[in-house]
């Protein structure tokens, strides 16, 4: 069973980690050459809108997926043509690629989200502002990820601004959500329909980069699971999806608003390699090969730390009790992701200990900056 | 950080899965070529005795330690010369290679083992078996494993055929111990000296190979734990040990005599991957490099099921709830490992159950043959 995967970044290199193990084999493809997931196996560093690449990539392979979510959907289509399996569904892709696509699909499916509507000129972002009110977030249509191709509008002097720096077209204007914080929902469907959840996951952000998940997230009401589930379901069943998806989610006082979905695996479940007994890893893989789904439950209490622009001291790591160190073999560089920690607690109050512990062996505070 | 390993079978797979999540990467070197290592890194596919292909292999190489345990001493003792460390101690590894060696590190420790001797022609092999009575098990000193190398004389008439069968020299003949079951003690020691130990294992072979393992072994005396580590101690602490160590242990009414001992990652710890809050394999690694180990705390009740000769249906092995699949992209072929199943249990009854599944799934049985 060869597996060939658009993007040979960590989430790649998670994937083939995961897949090994079921007898699977895999092939990259990524146009910066060397990536992360090329330590473990064949990358071919070419361009993904070059047809004749994608098709000499396709060669012998069982399956292909993203672990990139700007991969062009033409590619994935083209793919669909050339091997017997693409998961997640384009059509998913091509729905996760453009907010005004995916908040339109969210909203068709009676899933709230924040007001929105596309601007294409100074004008029609001026009235859209009027109707919002302010603050509200000018946002890229397409490639936005890690807080990056977005402008926060807090007053009407700096509508010129944010229009001429995201390049005045392709943008959506979303309205301000009050919340209290992010989680996002991870679920997994195989082709024959199964579905599982992951425990809903609070996440942290520091200047716009996810810095801390939680899993299960703390002082959830009983009935958000449910609810988190039930519109990750909608999602779900409307694309025919297969394959892990994340949705990230708002939350004021238990009420739920969607902001962005991923079909893909999802830094906020790279905690399900130790804190769940099936990690998102191999249930993207299992899901997409049309396999039995294995158990999403959560084993503890557990903290997921990103390390991001540096490496810390591996040994310092190490020496705090239950931290599983996962390095991506990145070169270290301001705002990269170049691993994460785990630890697995028996309660809440241990996951907040181990986490202090974490930052202090690393000499680092979590800023909780959004 | 890149590391060597002698050996690119299952092993040196699994220590390759769990190595990248520190940053380390793999080197292989095997005489067969292609194997399961293969799939995640080089492999320097040249004899084991020539220095010129392992001075080339050391090129670069932070670590080199074993996954085969009749690599030449001599080879690892080249290595140690060209690379920064070597471990498991080659010294150790001489003394695992022969059982002669090996029963007489234990007893000059104080570990009871079945007594023994060595016999070099036919009358010596009469006289031992004169000395300790029938049956009585003629070895290899060297070179055993699976049951291999093995002739167990029942009554005096096999005494010439057991001598011829098995080569005629550098034999050994053991005493029969009387044993209610195999246990093992996986213990992992740092260069620093810190020391981790896994529960004790209940291992079950068939046809000489390990079918089962059960960790923790079911119905231990609370006497036993302790004591197989105080065992183990003494060999890592007179070995100046790093890395994984395994010892074959004989129960009888809870006393504990040693069989033989593995110096590397081992079979019956295969569980570790989902059972244990470390793996053997990254503790192993953990060990070699002098970072702090992990916790080798069981997470519940852990069963590990061989797959042998032939590979069972994935689909169906996936059915089975918390089954987690390993499979060694190895050829099928009688006797030979081709994976693993583990099953974490929350007890020693769902345990049961979850094997009980897996067989009927795989329409197979346990036949407790040793």
């Amino acid at each position: 069973m060869k597996i060939g995967v658009l993007g040979a970044g960590q989430l790649g290199r998670m994937l083939a980690l995961h897949g090994f193990p079921l007898g699977m084999r895999f092939r990259f493809f990524d146009p910066t050459a060397k990536g992360p997931a090329n330590d473990l196996a064949e990358q071919h560093a070419e361009d993904y809108r070059s047809a004749g690449a994608l098709k000499s990539f396709a060669q012998g392979l069982d399956a292909v997926t993203y672990e990139f979510e700007n991969v062009p959907v033409e590619s994935a289509r083209l793919l669909a043509e050339c091997v017997p399996h693409v998961f997640p569904p384009p059509e998913a892709l091509e729905a996760s690629q453009d907010r005004f696509a995916e908040k339109t699909l969210f909203n068709s499916l009676g899933i709230p989200t924040a007001p929105f509507c596309c601007v294409e000129n100074v004008d029609a972002l001026r009235g859209a502002v009027e109707q919002f009110g302010l603050p509200a977030i000018l946002k890229t249509r397409r490639m936005g990820y890690d807080g990056k191709g977005q402008f926060v509008i807090r007053n009407e002097s700096h509508i010129d601004e944010a229009f001429r720096e995201l390049g005045g077209r392709n943008l959506i204007l979303e309205g301000f959500v009050d919340f209290d914080r992010e989680l996002s929902i991870l679920a997994a469907r195989n082709r024959s329909g199964q579905t599982v959840f992951y425990p809903l996951v609070e996440n942290v952000h520091e200047g716009g980069i996810l810095r801390v998940a939680r899993a299960p997230a703390p002082n959830l009401t009983p009935a958000m699971q449910p609810h988190a589930e039930e519109l990750a379901t909608r999602v779900l069943n409307a694309l025919n999806y297969d394959g892990v998806l994340a949705i990230e989610l708002f939350e004021k006082h238990g009420n739920l608003v969607a902001n962005e979905m991923a079909c893909r695996v999802h830094n906020s479940g790279h905690w399900t390699i130790e804190g769940a007994e099936t990690s998102q890893f191999e249930n993207h893989l299992r899901a997409g090969l049309d396999y039995p789904l294995g158990s999403a439950h959560a084993l503890g209490y557990t903290v997921m730390l990103n390390l991001i622009g540096t490496v810390p001291v591996v040994r310092d790591i190490l020496s705090v009790k239950g931290a599983h160190l996962h390095l991506y073999n990145k070169a270290p560089k301001p705002g990269r992701k170049l691993g994460h920690i785990t630890v697995v607690g028996e309660n809440p109050e241990e996951r907040e200990v181990r986490l202090q512990e974490l930052m202090e062996v690393m000499g680092q505070e979590i800023s909780n900056r959004s």
